[in-house]
């Protein structure tokens, strides 16, 4: 079995044949984002050794940081108990978000409102 | 507007009323599982500062250790940039999977197969 095939085995990809994916910074723990992946994206991801995901609004293939340089290179892909999440542990180039934040959870309940908790970063990687 | 109603305005559920929340302990960053919430379990989540998610298996709300003991005390709640996934900072007492292991994602692609990285840990918190 290939490599791809021995991880999509074990995948249980939702009616629309795709499974969301957690992208974590591998060293601070920082939560990026979450996005979604197809058997596609995740053939990619691991082939090419960066985030590859699945675009639900376009309807292809979105690797990550191909127009902004914002790449998020694998450094390891994770599957949960029931096999219908993915976590990547990823070096992430720059913002994840495409606020320019590094994050794209960057709003957080605080004293009973929603608040901005994270600014837009500064350039690139 | 009320606590819950400020936040609940800024979500986009899907077509099923659900939105995903990815659990991370909050001091460490790891990441714990992902689950799903919708309208209501999310107004319990803030009520009672601790993770309620609703079982999609089940149909009801599943306060998270409520038979096990392993609750999530809620630390803080984050919302990401589209408003379609939520991020969950928690204090977990004891595992977080129903395989006794802290976290659910304990299966990771290594050497071009998946391998199990943790191990269940022993008692409670």
């Amino acid at each position: 079995m290939t490599e791809p095939d021995s991880l999509l085995s074990e995948i249980r990809f939702d009616a629309r044949g795709l499974v969301p994916a957690i992208a974590q910074q591998h060293d601070s723990g920082e939560v990026l984002m979450m996005a979604w992946m197809n058997a596609d994206s995740i053939r990619a991801t691991l082939a090419e050794g960066r985030a590859c995901y699945w675009s639900r609004s376009r309807g292809a293939l979105w690797r990550k940081g191909e127009t902004s340089g914002h790449v998020q290179r694998l450094v390891e892909l994770r599957l949960d108990c029931d096999g219908d999440t993915l976590l990547l542990l990823v070096e992430q180039s720059g913002p994840a978000c495409h606020t320019g934040r590094r994050s794209c959870f960057y709003r957080a309940m605080r004293d009973g409102a929603l608040a901005t908790i994270a600014e837009p970063v500064a350039g690139g990687s």
